[in-house]
């Protein structure tokens, strides 16, 4: 079978060729049909993480978008925040994904009391819109404010203690809301220590862009 | 890579084996590493439609699930209605997925204006649940009242109508909200005739399977 060609947008700006290529790396490990190819947004080293870095960070996402991902199959926004994600579906025919949509609307099937953890005041747009009434704790690890405050061993100890306080509150499931988290691998000790189902939106973003692209080559066949 | 064995529930009693058979064949050609087996609850010609078909189903799903799957991967209910779902989770410790809370969560993701077209006087409650106020109308085609009458070339021309109105009401996309439209294909016409995605619970019942199994191998490795 042919392998999809996807075009992965990490909205951190790294310098590190290993870092830039980790979401896309675990997406072609989940899904062995993938290649991936990854690109980060310039200038932006502290990537989205509030209103004014989501503003500077959408015409860096649109113009990558168009300058460097002709020819691929699918793009991913790697990012809780889904930006730019709407824009990019008007202008491209190709389909277009967004972490964060992926990642609540897996976390909306696990059941009717969905935790949410994230890396900004509020839970991104596509969590609150998605989950709605199923929402019922959103919370930030103590101290983290940046995707780089989550890669220290006090922003994993942190992370790890709000996913133990919102399974004493009731959830069913944790959703993660910064795709950061993938950096670090805390799902997978989440997962452990919660023994609740942790959705991790990196591999929801690859899985429904899996979704999308198995749907369109069934439709032709 | 070994394949993952799924056993399918089909809620409407058949002595065609292929009739039988047609949700998993088309499982095993949208996921090449699915191997589905089969089987149908007896005496329920007419399927799952009200509340009535629905409380004579389910303990029969329970009996047929522990009966004829063990040593399955996963267990897949191939109904909208995801009867038995949430029993035969607290019973079972293999991923267990329904066809409607996986078709309304793929939905979900797909805008904030969701049509859905079903078989029974109300949506599922999986679609109610999960798509809220997204849900911009529920419809049943009509003289259509069970999956039999969706079979007939009246109940397709009706399937296609309620699509091209529910269209001209501003949808998104349609989600289908009875898996017994699969057995006609109807849904790639439905596709055609409007331009929006239609969401196929068959489909997404398969997609989820393979979430919830292809997270529990990665997760291992």
């Amino acid at each position: 079978m042919e392998k999809y060609r996807i075009g992965l947008i990490r909205v951190a700006t790294t310098e590190d060729p290993d870092l830039l290529a980790l979401h896309g790396r675990l997406l072609e490990s989940y899904f062995p049909c993938f290649q991936v190819t990854s690109r980060c947004i310039p200038d932006q080293h502290e990537g989205i993480h509030d209103d004014g870095s989501m503003a500077r960070a959408l015409p860096k996402i649109l113009a990558l978008a168009s300058k460097e991902f002709s020819g691929m199959d699918a793009i991913v926004v790697s990012c809780a925040g889904d930006p730019a994600v709407r824009e990019l579906r008007k202008e491209l025919s190709i389909p277009v994904i967004g972490a964060g949509e992926s990642a609540a609307a897996a976390a909306a099937r696990c059941g009717e009391k969905i935790a949410v953890i994230g890396i900004t005041d509020e839970a991104p747009e596509a969590y609150l819109r998605i989950l709605g009434g199923s929402m019922i704790h959103y919370g930030r690890p103590e101290g983290v404010a940046t995707v780089r405050d989550l890669m220290t061993e006090e922003g994993r100890k942190n992370a790890l203690g709000l996913a133990r306080y919102q399974k004493s509150l009731g959830a069913e499931a944790i959703a993660i809301a910064c795709t950061g988290m993938a950096n670090i691998h805390v799902q997978e000790e989440m997962e452990a220590e919660t023994g609740l189902p942790v959705i991790d939106p990196v591999f929801c973003e690859g899985f429904f862009a899996f979704f999308e692209l198995q749907r369109r080559r069934t439709r032709l066949n």
